[in-house]
Formats: C-alpha cells, structure tokens, sequence
C-alpha cells in the first residue's frame, strides 16, 4: 500500500513537472516558407465520412497553412455518437461552433476523481468499487462543453467526445504542427487508441491522398495480440476485438443508454468546482502539486458578453482568451479571440506582433483585405461563414463587415496575443509625432492630426462613418 | 471615460504580458547549413540609394550570414533627414557609428508621454490640446541617438530616424532573421508605413535582386483608399497621398524647421529621467506594469571608457552590453561587445559557446584567423575600417591588431554571450590539470606550466610580447 | 590585484547569467522528416582506432537518428589511456557501461579549485604554487566516475577522459544535435584541442565517409604558429609541437605514473563534498553566484538500487535521472533512465509525450515492439546487448523481457521525461469512463473492466502473467 502511495507521489511529481516542460523547448522543423502569393478564404477540401459523423480538413499544402504550421479541421459528430479516443503530437484548440457534448481529456499518472456508478449519481453511494459486479466506475474528470466554447487539448493527452445532446456538434480544431512540443516533423498526425481508417479500400473518404489515411489508424491494431493480452492480463480474444476495431472509423455511434451515467449535471459541475477549490486549498498545504495539471480547466466560453474585453456600442465586441484567463494556454502557447463586429463596422488596419492567425467565420461575411510586405494585396475578397484562412505574422489586415455583422473565432499561435492597430487609441500613427507624419506622407499638420485624432476614442472596431447605425447584439 | 481607461488599461496588460513572451517561444526556419569552406571580410554589395541618404546591405546569400541567420545592413542618414516609419519581423540591434540624432519606437498600447508644441517647450504649456488649432502634440518617447551608442529595436515595432545633426549618421544595422520573435520564414523583409521602393524601374539599386525590392515597399499603398479613408474617417484624397508616398523612396529630406519641435534636449532628457522615475515609482504603487515596456531603456553607449568591462593598460578595453545591462536586450535575445585594442594586441584565441558573432571593423584593421572544426583555416587575412564578417559559434577565432590598433563593434545571437578563451586568466588551459596537457602535447611539465601561466594576469586581450609598447587610448 | 578580483567577479557574473542561458533559446535547424518506415535495433557501423582505444560510431543517417536529432557513439578507452580534449556544439550524456577513471568538464571563468603537487596529496601542503619549481599545480575540479555512472556535458564545454582502472572503459555517448544551445546546423562535429584524425590517409577507420572525418582535427593545428606562440608567449616550437599532436589520433596511451597526481581518493572526494557545501554556504552570503555552475555536479549512479524510482518485486526496477535529482539537466535539456527487467517482465505499452528516447541494450535481450501513427509495427525484433534504437516522441512500444531478463538506459530529449502506459496504475485506460472502452471496441462493461483494472496493481514493468517467478535482482 504504502508502495503504491509512493508510486502514485512519484508519477504526481514527474507529471506536474514534466507539464511545466512540455512546450518550452526544442521543436524539430520542416523546412518553410512564406512567400505568399495569394490568401484564400476557403471551405475544407477533404473529408472523412464516419458512422457518426465526419471529419473535413482544410488542404495543409496550402501556402498560407504550410508557412504557418497550421493544420485545420472540422469535425460533425451526430447525436448520440461518440469520437474515439486519439492523441496528436501538437496541441490544439477546439471551438464549439454548435452543440453541446462531453469531452474526457486524460493526464498520465492524475488521480481518478469521478466516481460513478451505472444509472444513477454517486453521490451518497458507498465510496467502494465492486469489480465484479460492474457497479463502479472511477475516472478522471469528464468535461462539458457547450457552442462558444474553447477547449484546450494539450500535445499527447488522449481525449474523446461525446454528442449527448439533440443537435449536431460542430467543432472546428486547429493543430499548430509548428509548436514546441512536436519534436517529430511538421506532418499531420493523429494516433488512434480505437476504430481507425483501416487498411481495406474506403469508402466516404473526399480529397484523402493515400499517406495522410495512414494518420488514422487504430495503434494498438498493429501489436502481437499475445503480447497485449499478457500485458493486459485479459484473454487474447478480448485484444483481437479491440483491434478489429480498426474498420469502425473515426466517430461511431452510441446508444444515449449506453453513455448516461457519464455526465456531470449542473449541480455535479458545481460540486466539482467545489471539490477543484478544496483540492486545490489541501494541496497547497501538501505542497501544491496536485492541483497544477490535474485539475486545470480546459475550457473557457468565447461567448460570455459580459466578459467582453473590447465593447463598443458602435462598433461591436471582441472576446480574448489568453494565458491569464486560462492559463493552461500558456503550455499549449496558443490562445482565441472572438469577434462580433455591426453591419459595416471596419476592423482596424493592424497586424499581429507575435503570431500568425487563423481566422474562421462563424456567421455573416466581410470584406477583408490583407496586405504583406511585397506591399501586393494578397487577399481582398468577400469570406462567408463557414470558411477560413490564415493571416500570418506582421502582414497588415482590415476588414468590413458585411450587411448583417460578421463574427469570427481567430486562433493566434501565441498564448499572449498582441497586436498593432494603425487607426484609434492605441495607435502607431497616435504614438508618432505629427512631424513624422507631415514629413512622412507631404500632408498638412492639420491633415497629419486627422490621421493621428480621428479617431481618438474608438479601438480596433470602427464605427461606419455617421456610426451609430449598427443594431445591437 | 471609465470605458477608455478600462481599455487602455487592457491594452497595457496585453502589452506588457506579451512583451514578456516576444521572444521567449517558438521560431520559423528554413533548412540550415553551416558547412561553410570560407569566411571572408567584405565591405557591403548592395546599395538603394534614397532622396536623403542610402542602404546598404551586405550578401546574405553568402554562406557566413545563411548559417548565422544574420542580415546586415549600413544606413547613412544625411543631415536633416528622415529615414522613414518601418518595421520588421525580427529583432534589431542598431550601433550608431558616426553622427547623432532622433529616433521613436512605438509600443502599440504605451502612454504617450511626450506632449509638445509647435516652436516652444511643453513645460508651463497647458496640458489641453487643441487639435482645431494644431497647438500641441502627444506621442510616445523620442531618443536622442549619438555617435557610439546601441539602439535595441524589438521585433514589429515602428521606428523611424530623424538625422537633426550636422553630420551624416552612419548606422550599422544588424537583423536575427533566426529569432523566435520570428514566425515567418528566414527571408529578409521590412514593412514600411511610408515611402517605399515603388513599382516602376528605380536607379540608385545596385545589387538588389527583383524579389527583395519587393520587400521595401508601403503597406498602404496596396489597401482600397476607400476602406482606409473610412477606417481613418479622413477623406480618401488624403489617404491617396499616403498611399503615393512610395515612390519617396526610404529615406528623406526634411528642412529642420520642420521638425524642430521634437528634440528633448538635455534638460528635456533629464526632466524626462525624473519622469521615468517617477512613474517606476507610482508604478510599483498600481502593480508595475507601466514601467515594463513603456519606459524600458533601448539606447546604451558602448562607448563610455568608464563603463569598461576587461581594461588592461597594455592591451586595451572591452565594453560589453548585455541583458544585464540594457534589460530589453533579453526580449532580443541579442547582446553586443565594443573592442579597443592597442596596436599589436593579440585576442586570446577563444570560441564563443552560446551565439554567432557578427564582427564591424570601426576603426584601423588586424590579422585574424578563424578555425572550424574541420581543422582548416577559414579565415586568415587582414580586415579593415568598414568591413564586416561572421565567427560562427564554437568556431575558434584570434586576431592580432595592426600597427594603429583596432576597433570593432560585435553583435551577437544571445543576451548573455559567454566565451571560452584558450589563452589567460580565465582560460581552458589554465582549468586543465598540467599532467592532462603534457600528454596530450607529448611535453614537458615546464613546457605546460607556460601554457598554463605564461599569461596568468591577462584576459582576452594580450599585449604584445615584450608589452608595454601600446599607446594610450 | 583588484583589477584581478573585479575581472574574476564579472567573468563570473557572465558565466553564471550565460548559462542559465544557455539551452533556453534558440536554434538552428536541418530540415527533417520522421517518416520511418523501419526501427533496427543495431551495432555501430563506424570505428576509428585510436593508439589507446576506439571509437564507435552509430550511422547518423539512418532515418531514426535524423528524426530524432541524435548521433550516438561508443568509446572504448583502454587501461592508461587518455581520451583527449575537446568539445561539441551541442550537450551530451555518457552512460558508463564498464570500466571506471576520471574526467575534467572545465568551465571559463571557474576558478580552480584543485591544488596538486607531483606525487603527493594536496592536504597539507603550502597553498603558494611556485612555477618555476613546478612543485604545484592548481585545476578545476576532476570528476571520478564508475561504472553505472551517467555523465552530463555541457555544449561547448571542454573535457577529456583518463582511464587509471585496470579493464577497459566502455562509455556510451549521446549527443543531442537538435539542442537549443547549438545554433549550427545538424551536422556532427567535434572541436578537439589535441590529437585530431590528421590529414594523410589513416588505417584504422572503418565506415567513416571523407567528410566525417574534418569533424575530428585540431582546432590549433590551422592557426599560425607565430601568433598562436606570442598569444601564448612560449617558443615557437612548443606550439609547433602542439599542432602536430593532430596526428596522435583521439585517445593516447599515458604511463600511469605520468597520471597519477589527478585522482581525488575517496577520501578526497569527501572532503571536497565537504568544501563544495562551505563554498555554497559562503556563496550564499556572497550572493550565490559560485554554486550555480562552477559547482554543479555532473555525474548522478544510474545504478543504485535504493534509489529505484519504480520497483517491483516480481517485474524489476528502473532509475530515472531527471533535473530533479541532477540540475544540470535542466541546463541540457536531456535526461535518462536505466531499467532492470526480471525475465518475461512486459514493459507496458506505452508512448513519450515529451522527448525522443534512444535505448541501448545493457545486459540480456528482449521482444520489442514498436507502432507509429500509421498503425505499422515499425519494429517487431530482439534487442541484444550492445545494440542500439530510437523510440521517437508519441510512437507506441511495448517490449518483453527475454528469458535471462533485460537491462537497458534509455536517453530522452528532455529534463523532464514524461510517459503516458496503457495498462496499469496511471493509465489512459485506467482514467477513461468504462462507457467510453465499452462503446470504443464493442465489448461489455465486464471486458472493459477487466482492461482497466486487471492491473491495477502495477505500473510500467508489468509480471509475466502467473507472477512471481522472476527471478530477484
């Protein structure tokens, strides 16, 4: 017992400071480049069709996507459909674009902190487990998500996906290949612990060249059954099912019956919460370790108005999420925001001072133009919901929305954002003296303090000219 | 106005937080070689000729600055001129070798801190502006550059250059392509907000390839006038102007009286000092953060005979700038040394152990080899006034000065530069046991003790056998 | 003599800052690919004889080292034998699998702290050295290892190796050139400072292509004997005699008595245990410059069994040596295990989420198995002693220990090494709902529990299945 004890400190120790490590150091590159001729906001080109659901990516070999390190996707799982456990060698991000569900994200060697038993909540249960008779179940923490949630998926954790609710979910991922925590090459990968692509000819799949499918397999399908049975100590028959598993796809679906005693209602989360503090309040008394990785959130809404970090009753409202407010952003070293901007209201020009950006549109259109530093226009088009595209470090952007508003979810391989607006409060033109400004462009002084004041107490959303127009959201 | 402190307020946390991951995380490549069969001192082969002074780059094709991701660059800023408001996606450090001047360097989201008037002092002035009648100005901290200083410029703030002294400012310009600060690819790029190299056919370009004119171009002048008019609610004629201005080319004249109302002059500086001062300490009081980014020191003189790091009265002295002393060169992850060196003075033989080394003769030349661990002599000639070459990390370098002594400036890949000296007080020979050196040279353990301790009180710069001849600095 | 203190107080204050620096920031890359097709478990395919032992060499361009940035050697030094001095650009780990002696690691500006006298013990004797006598002589610290030891080098930092046992030293040598200290390309290469391969044809190399071998010469050998002769100020001859020591090859032949004066006894080792923690509770007061790296321990016994990590009595036992038990790792950013599997002990399968892990085989044989994304068993072979492999970040391998049992070190490409198993104690399978294995493989909830908790006991070295029968180590 004490053993185990000691066993159990000993992998807590390991994990929480081996969690500090993850993303700050080396990284193993492709070679890459940047010379940009065009930006195109598209919809996916590939897609896997599932049991329940499908997976659709956007084409990595696209400049924009090569000369970030991006790989993105769109993932539909149908109601009552589960998608399978699987790690990638990158972290990554997830917006809840519609939908809600439950999402397991587990952690080597963190204490199992749900206890449940079949049909009914365990609260009020006897603490103990009865193998036997299949009355328990211990396991670490499930998650809720709802639409306008982002969840944060560290590199190499195995996480699943439940769709408990009445509507499709619609999750969009972005996997920076390019982080520090992949020391293998900058190709997509996704490792399977069930289902999978399978070897045979498929069916359902659009736009998948041969090598990515081998991205998607079942990596337990490939061992000696004997070995794992042993390893498992469970019959070889048993190891011979879970990898024929490998034909059952990516996403397959679940009776709800099957998968109720998994969620944690309401109450429960607040419980939860309350348990996270208390945990959290021992441990800093046996040294605090427990509560580092264990019991970080994983998961922050976009979507809280209230919350907004950027509100202008003009312009519209814009959400971050960086490190301080979720701070495991900080080892994944990326982070979102969300913008809801008003009909015709112009997005600051500006650019990123310290990461790319991939932006999705989530409702409504815009006109966007963004400009590198050949000083060519590499985008000027119209982009539509449902699409994406990159905006890479330093190039400037602007944006007006369309008639009905324009909302986005942008992702920025940074877990502390930072951008640089040309136009409003915190401006480059408002910190430069107006003589620069004369002397730079041959304009009038009173010309230069247009540039500089005109819009003095507005930033990054612009109000349309006569403002005050845009309905409210 | 709660609402605009709020933001301002935001703004500054972004800033400041973020500042502290500029360069701390990941970085974008391209495939490396170090293979290098020859290092050479040359003066630079390219050359852009502007209306008020000119560019000059190095090769960065050459195999030298490929492997040390270094671009190198000489800009000669005539008297009562403007080199124009740019940025770049790497971090810069600047070592100002002739002349004096003014240069700003914008932080999105910093106070502006500098209230002037057209013609007279903003002390006694009152603090209200009127932009009606163009009577005062804010922007952010201006600094006076002179002869022999280090400007530190991080990665995607706008700066601009103002030569308001008699003589041409010749600066040395030395670009980390390889920095983390840096996500895009190695290429060498710059984003300018005014001028530009334009599009048409351009004389005054020597040496400049088709693809890296496209590199020196306006950013503007490629966004609809229409958008940006809007974005700045300023008529569309006068963002046409802005947009024309690049064919202005980078640098430009300026009558003086133009831009007289800038200069801090050296009780503007010190009242300034004292303003520094001032809110580092109000700072503390509302948690610091202002004093972070937006009153962090960029200028520090690596002349200053007092502040010598090593001074031997036979060798010569060293100035070496490093984290610790300019605290914002730990976001650059960059550092520079300044040598002076008595005629015949011999550096120790040394490598470097943790950066490249980019070496600008300032003044008179010296023999130097380079030794790679191919064992073969890379480098084994005379370098002189105005030239410029790179000792790649680990390379083993020794260099004696000539008959008039030598001047360097180096500039290195990491804030905290550390090298190994083979010859001295603090030598690797001096750290072996003599038995080890004995047999490793087959010689006797005299022999040995003069490896050891022919030079005992001496450190990187030995004076020349027989000492004592060098003249005085 | 204060121009003395004040030159060693800073050379200290550099060193110290430099290397809390120096893995912590950048690098420089070769494009890489991890697409393996093939894991071999393998001999070194490269030999250079040398007059007092070998040096094996493992084939760098196979694609498991290429993707894991790592180059692998193995020196045998024989009986009164002298590996000579030299650096790398990149930090290295040496695992000392027989054989015991001493090795100088010397850092720039540590002072030395080992006072010697020919022939007798420094205890006692007058601390004055006279040089002309040459009855004293003052090093850095000397470092005695054993057999089991694991040593930690620093990039760049200079070191040499003396065998004064009485059987041959067999040390395993890792070197990590994708490490952030080195900003060269991936490319192997050693800087010796004596001996060196020479130019002329050499007997005695096998597999070692043309261009490998400018990667062992004498850095001193190319520099000109005048100037290296008044950098020194000894006689030409004497550095003449120093550069044709590139001939003597790597490791030389040395009479024990020309050795012996070097070697700490136990005894002195004690004491110098004694008076390292006086120079830290001094250093402490002097503000705790000295002990950061001046010292630092660089050796940590892989193989004591009282400090097993992990131990079982019927599966066996392993050692991790993270920057927990030795700092300096931090530093390197590697890290190693050693493991003793009783016979027919499973490793559980499982996969590094935070590193590359090179394994060489110790002691016995094994079945291993490894599965990459692609669900392919890349390696499905026996490992004997002596033969070496890469398990790359994320990749699944499970092995079972052949039937005399198994021992291997493992190294990994960070300080702090983080595994994820499937079975056992701290498993993903242990922390995922029931539900979710139930609806993953279609099994009943009695089989998914039996996955889960049929080893519940255990963790990484799991018993053969009906236990106990292992023999005790």
């Amino acid at each position: 017992m004490a053993t185990k004890v000691v066993v159990a400190l000993w992998v807590c120790l390991m994990v929480c400071g081996a969690m500090g490590q993850l993303t700050e150091k080396r990284l193993s590159y492709r070679a890459q480049q940047c010379r940009i001729n065009r930006l195109t906001s598209s919809q996916p080109t590939q897609r896997i069709e599932c049991e329940g659901g499908f997976i659709e990516m956007w084409d990595q070999n696209e400049e924009q996507y090569q000369c970030s390190g991006i790989h993105a996707m769109r993932v539909i799982i149908q109601p009552s459909s589960l998608a399978l456990p699987n790690f990638h060698p990158y972290p990554r991000l997830v917006y809840i674009e519609r939908g809600e569900g439950l999402m397991g994200v587990t952690f080597p060697g963190c204490p199992e902190t749900y206890h449940s038993s079949r049909g009914q909540h365990w609260r009020g249960e006897e603490e103990e487990r009865e193998f036997g008779g299949q009355r328990g179940d211990l396991h670490q923490k499930v998650h809720r998500f709802r639409r306008g949630d982002i969840l944060a998926i560290p590199a190499g954790a195995v996480h699943w996906c439940y769709n408990d609710g009445n509507e499709e979910v619609v999750a969009v991922a972005i996997n920076d290949l390019n982080n520090q925590a992949n020391q293998l090459d900058q190709n997509f990968r996704a490792f399977y612990l069930a289902g999978g692509l399978g070897r045979g000819e498929q069916p359902g799949l659009r736009g998948i060249r041969g090598i990515q499918r081998f991205h998607f397999q079942n990596i337990f399908s490939a061992f000696d059954p004997e070995l794992m049975a042993e390893a498992f100590n469970v019959p070889v028959d048993l190891v011979r099912r879970m990898q024929q598993s490998e034909d059952r796809s990516l996403i397959v679906r679940v009776e709800r019956g099957e998968m109720r005693v998994l969620s944690p209602d309401e109450a429960g989360e607040e419980e939860e919460e309350y348990y996270r503090r208390r945990t959290r309040y021992m441990g800093l008394e046996v040294n605090g370790l427990e509560e580092t990785i264990c019991t970080t959130r994983l998961r922050h809404s976009l979507d809280n108005r209230r919350e907004a970090d950027v509100f202008s009753r003009e312009g519209g409202r814009l959400n971050i999420l960086n490190e301080h407010k979720l701070p495991i952003l900080r080892y994944l070293d990326m982070s979102a925001e969300k913008g809801h901007m008003f009909p015709n209201t112009i997005y600051s020009p500006h650019w990123s001072m310290n990461s790319h950006t991939v932006v999705y549109v989530t409702r409504g259109e815009a006109h966007m133009q963004v400009v590198g530093s050949s000083g060519r226009t590499l985008m000027d088009e119209r982009v539509r919901e449902g699409e994406m595209f990159v905006i890479p470090q330093y190039f400037a952007s602007t944006c007006r929305a369309g008639s009905n508003g324009f909302e986005y979810v942008a992702f920025k391989t940074t877990s502390s954002p930072m951008k640089s607006p040309v136009v409003g409060y915190t401006s480059v033109f408002r910190a430069m003296p107006v003589q620069v400004l004369t002397n730079s462009y041959m304009i009038s002084p009173s010309e230069a303090q247009k540039l500089k004041f005109n819009r003095e107490h507005q930033t990054f959303f612009l109000s349309p000219r006569g403002g005050g127009s845009g309905r409210r959201y």
